[in-house]
C-alpha cells in the first residue's frame, strides 16, 4: 500500500495496522516519505486522531527508531524515570534523581531543553561548572549503573523518528494532537527501558494545557499508552498558577533543588519531589502503600544520602565540585539585583506564573527562539510563597539581571504579576488528581 | 502574519481574508513557502472547507499568478469557454468549438490531457497529422481572432499557481475538496478572460462525481463562484453511466466529432453540443429563449459552416488537411479489429462506461500514469446505444487494438459490458438538469 492510500485512509477517518504505521515510521525515518506527505499525513491525524492501538504502534515504532538503552538483567534496582509537561520554576527532576538513586533506583533522566517560559532540566545543569549534559550512550548506562543516576541529553542516535516528526509538526501546526503528543513523549522515554514512570502534568495560565479537564485528557491518554507498552505509568495532575518554588532561572533554580537536598527550601518543591519518589516506590512494588512510600522518601531525603549523591553525579559527570560549591555559596552571582518589597501588609494571593516566566525569558534566562543563547545566572529568587503573610516593606521577590536597567525594568513587571491582599487566598492544593492505570482519576489525599 | 499562523487559523476554522489567501498563493508561487507548510494547509482546507469569499480570493489569485489572455475591446464577439468534469467518450469540445465560432464567439478552448479513463481533448487532437497543441499566446490570441476558435494546452506561464498546487495535491490526498477542486478548474478558465462559461457536469459510475447530489453541490459551488469572479457561469448536470456517442478512443472520438458536425452521428453527442452552444447564446444576451438559441444552433450546424470552420482551426493549427482527410477517409487505422455481435434478440439495457474506458485505457489509448504513451488509433466504436433494439448477430461494437491478442482480450471484456435484454430500459434522459446563478436548480427540458 503507498503511503498516499495511507494518508487517504486516515483522511477519511479508517484506522490503520501497526504494521503501516510502523511502515511509516520507518520509511520517514529513512528518507523514503517526503516531508510534504508526511506534513498532510500529521494535519490528517490532526482532525481524525488515532485510536489507542494506532498510538501505541506509533510509540513502538519512534522508540524503536534508533538506539535504545539497555540495562545489566541480574541488577535487581527498577529502571524509573519521571516527566513532567514544564512549568515556571519546575526543578522537581534535579533534587528527584538523586533522591531515587539512594531509593534504590536507576534513574536515567533523559532531559530536554526549554522554549519560551517552560524551562529545561539541561539549561539548569548547564549552570553548573563543568558538568557535561551531552553523553554518549555507553557512558550514560555506565553512570547509571555506577551512581544510580543520570541527567542528560538524547544522544543523536536515540528517537530519530521523533526528532524529525518534531520538527516538522512545529512548522506544520501541527504539534497541538493528543496522539502526537504523548507518542512523542512515551517514544523518548521508552527508550530508557523503563520499568515505570511518573508524570506531572500541569494545568493551569503557565502551563502547555491551560484547564484542569484538558491536562486529565493528556494524562490519561499518557497513562495508558505507557501501561500498554508495558511500562507501569501514573500522573500527578498539579497546578502551574504560580511559579513552583521561590526561584526561577536556571542556576537559582539548581540552588533551589540544593536546598531541597538539603531538607530546606519552598515546600512545594519538596512535595512534590516527595510525591514522585512515593509513587514510584509503590509503582515498583518496594512500597506496599503511598503513606509508607512517603514516610521513606522523607526519611530517605533527612538522611543527606541524596545531597552526597548529588555531588557523586556531578562529579560523574564532568562537574568541577569545587568550582560547583565555591558558586553555591555566593548570594548574588550577576552584576544587578534588584529587591521587591510588598507595598502593604497582607497576604500573597496571586504570583502570576506566566509573567514571572516571561520576565526570566526576558532577562535572557529563557529561549525566545531554539537558537537563542541562555544566561545562566539571571531569573527571580525569593519569591514569597501564594497564602504567605507579609508585612509591608518585607522581601517579596529579588530580580537577578545583566546590567541595571534589565533589572529594574524586570523588577517592575515582576511587581505587577504579585497581589498582597488584606485576607488570605483559598487554599489551593497543588496536587490536585492522581491517575492510575484502568482506575477513575482521584483526588489527591 | 506568518503562513504557520495561517495554517493553524484555518486548523482552527477561521475564516482568512482575501490579502491572505493572495499573499498565500504569490508566496507560494515564489517559491517563499516550502510544500511541506503548503501540503498541511491544504489538509487543513480539505477537513475545515473554504467559504465563497476565500474561494474566489483563492481563484483570482492563481490566475493572476501568471499570464492571462487579452482581447481586443472594439470586438463585439463575446469570449466564451465549455468545460467538462470528463468522462468516457465526451468529445463534445471539439464540435461545439467550430459551431460556438460560426455563432459569432469567440473561443480560446484552452484544454487538458486524460488520466485514467477519462479522455483529454488534448489527447484526441494528437491524433490529426501535424496538428499543434502547444502554442504561444500570442499565436492562441491570433488564432481566437482570426479563426473565432482555438484549441490548445496551457501555456507554461499561465496558472503556474496552479500547477504547483495540483502536483502538490496530488500526492497529498487533498484533491477531493470541493473548494480547491473549482477554484483549480475556475482560474485556469478566468484566465482566458471569458465573458461566459458553460460547464458539464458529469454524474454517475465513471464521472468523477458518482452520484447527482455530490455533482450538483460541485456544479453550484463553480457557478456562483464563476458569477462571483465575473463570468456569467452556468451548468448542465449530465449522465455519465454509458459512453457518449457511440466512440471512445482518441482518433475515433475525432471521427465522430466530424461526423457530428456534417449533421450525423449519435443523438446524444448531437445534443449536448446543441444544448451547450444554445446556452451561451442565452447567457451573452445574444438569443431571448433556450427555445430559440437551440433553432440557431441547430440550423448552425446544418449549415455545414461549423464543417468548415473545423477545417479552418486545423489549417491554423499546423494540421496537414489533405493526410487529415484521408486519414478520415479510412475505416480502421489499427492491425487489428473484433467485432461484437448482440448475442440474443432485445434492447441494449446497459453500457457500462467505466468498463469501457478501462479497456480503452488497457488497449494504450489512455494512461495509467502521467507518464504512459498513448495509441492514438485504439478504442472502441460503433457502440449500439442505450435503449437501441437489436437482433441477434447485429453489430453492437468493433474494438480498434495494436495486434490480435489484444483485440480479442478487449472484445470480451466490452461484450460483458454490455447487456440486452428483453424489454427497453426506464429512458433516462443524458441532461438532468441546468444550473443558473442565483436560482434553484430545475430540471431539464
Amino acid at each position: 500500500m503507498s503511503f498516499l492510500a495511507l494518508i487517504e485512509a486516515k483522511r477519511d477517518g479508517r484506522a490503520l495496522s501497526p504494521a503501516q504505521i510502523g511502515a511509516i515510521v520507518s520509511d520517514y525515518t529513512a528518507g523514503h516519505i517526503p516531508d510534504y506527505q508526511m506534513a498532510a499525513f500529521l494535519m490528517a491525524v490532526f482532525f481524525r486522531g488515532l485510536n489507542s492501538e494506532e498510538t501505541a504502534a506509533l510509540t513502538l515504532a519512534m522508540r524503536d527508531s534508533g538506539e535504545t538503552l539497555s540495562w545489566p538483567t541480574n541488577d535487581p534496582r527498577p529502571v524509573v524515570d519521571k516527566h513532567s509537561t514544564g512549568g515556571v520554576g519546575d526543578k522537581v527532576s534535579l533534587p528527584l534523581a538523586p533522591l531515587l538513586a539512594c531509593l534504590g533506583f536507576r534513574v536515567p533522566m533523559i532531559s530536554g531543553r526549554g522554549l519560551g517560559i517552560t524551562g529545561g532540566t539541561l539549561d539548569k545543569l548547564d549552570s553548573i561548572p563543568g558538568f557535561q549534559t551531552l553523553l554518549p550512550t555507553e557512558r550514560i548506562q555506565a553512570v547509571v549503573q555506577q551512581v544510580g543516576c543520570v541527567m542528560c541529553g538524547q544522544t543523536d542516535r536515540m528517537v530519530p523518528a521523533d526528532k524529525g516528526l518534531y520538527a516538522l509538526r512545529d512548522v506544520t501546526g501541527t504539534v497541538p494532537s493528543i496522539p502526537l503528543i504523548v507518542a512523542s513523549i512515551l517514544s523518548k522515554k521508552l527508550a530508557e527501558q523503563l520499568q515505570a514512570l511518573i508524570l506531572d502534568v500541569k494545568f493551569g495560565a503557565a502551563a502547555f494545557m491551560p484547564t484542569l479537564e484538558q491536562a486529565r485528557e493528556l494524562a490519561l491518554a499518557m497513562v495508558r499508552l505507557g501501561c500498554s507498552c508495558g511500562v507501569n505509568t501514573r500522573a500527578l495532575l498539579t497546578a502551574m498558577d504560580h511559579p513552583l518554588g521561590g526561584a526561577a532561572g536556571n542556576w537559582l533554580e539548581v540552588k533551589e533543588s540544593v536546598r531541597c537536598l538539603e531538607g530546606r527550601g519552598p515546600a512545594p518543591v519538596r512535595e512534590l519531589v516527595i510525591e514522585c519518589a512515593a509513587h514510584l516506590l509503590v509503582q515498583t512494588g518496594k512500597c506496599g502503600s503511598l503513606a509508607a512510600a512517603r514516610e521513606q522518601a522523607i526519611a530517605c531525603l533527612e538522611s543527606g544520602n541524596p545531597r552526597r549523591k548529588w555531588n557523586e553525579m556531578l562529579a560523574a559527570q564532568g562537574a568541577d565540585l569545587e568550582a560547583f560549591e565555591r558558586k553555591l555559596a555566593l548570594d548574588v552571582t550577576v552584576p544587578a539585583v534588584v529587591e521587591i518589597h510588598a507595598p502593604v501588609t497582607g497576604f500573597v494571593s496571586r504570583c502570576d506564573a506566566r509573567q514571572i516566566g516571561e520576565v526570566v525569558r526576558d532577562l535572557g534566562g529563557g529561549r525566545l527562539t531554539k537558537d537563542s543563547v541562555i544566561n545562566y545566572e539571571v531569573g527571580v529568587d525569593q519569591l514569597a510563597g501564594v497564602g504567605t503573610a507579609v508585612a509591608a516593606g518585607a522581601l517579596i521577590a529579588r530580580v537577578h539581571a545583566a546590567n541595571d536597567t534589565q533589572a529594574r525594568r524586570a523588577a517592575l513587571r515582576v511587581q505587577s504579576a504579585i497581589d498582597i491582599t488584606p485576607s488570605p487566598p483559598a487554599p489551593s492544593p497543588l496536587i490536585r488528581e492522581i491517575l492510575v492505570a484502568d482506575q477513575p482519576a482521584r483526588e489527591a489525599q
